[in-house]
């Protein structure tokens, strides 16, 4: 049996509040970010449709090494949601009330 | 009479979320952010003594171009504050949030 991708995730408490400020300043990220809010976990390519694939790996990878987003393979498909819990438990209020400030 | 240095900043609506996460995101602007936030307006040597001058105003220039911070020109000095309430007004919590974040 193939071993399934691995993705690398920091745990919870290894969350660097620059490093999510970072991933959340590119306005590209910061709107895969809104999309994630709002519809959960999708696949990647959802996020991206129009972009060279190496863009969006590139976008998907920051987020999840900042801690931002959780992804996993299933099958072929790379799926990704918000780490909404954890960015709650480790910085209240930051994600909440940067995706109330990018809606306009 | 010489026409005192004048600094250009952003209108308040003009401020842009992702360029205030990025002057955030870096961990020597954060810290004087939380400088500016604790002391209120200070002298812009106070904000980096042991950095180098252009080091310095590269970061200053930087926190001021994005709208976290206002400068102003007092003699030979170089006076930065916060721009607390006009951050507060545009996108209400990123700030108080970020500061309570980076208390750790």
């Amino acid at each position: 049996m193939a071993p399934s991708r691995a993705y690398i995730h920091p745990e919870t408490d290894e969350i660097s509040l620059p490093r999510v400020l970072f991933a959340l300043s590119e306005p590209l990220r910061l709107a895969m970010v809104q999309k994630l809010a709002a519809d959960g976990e999708v696949d990647s390519i959802d996020l991206g449709p129009d972009l060279p694939r190496s863009t969006l790996t590139h976008h998907t990878s920051l987020l999840r090494e900042s801690g931002v987003a959780f992804v996993r393979a299933e099958g072929r498909k790379c799926l990704i949601s918000l780490r909404r819990d954890d960015l709650n438990a480790r910085f209240p209020g930051v994600l909440d009330s940067v995706l109330a400030g990018a809606q306009e």
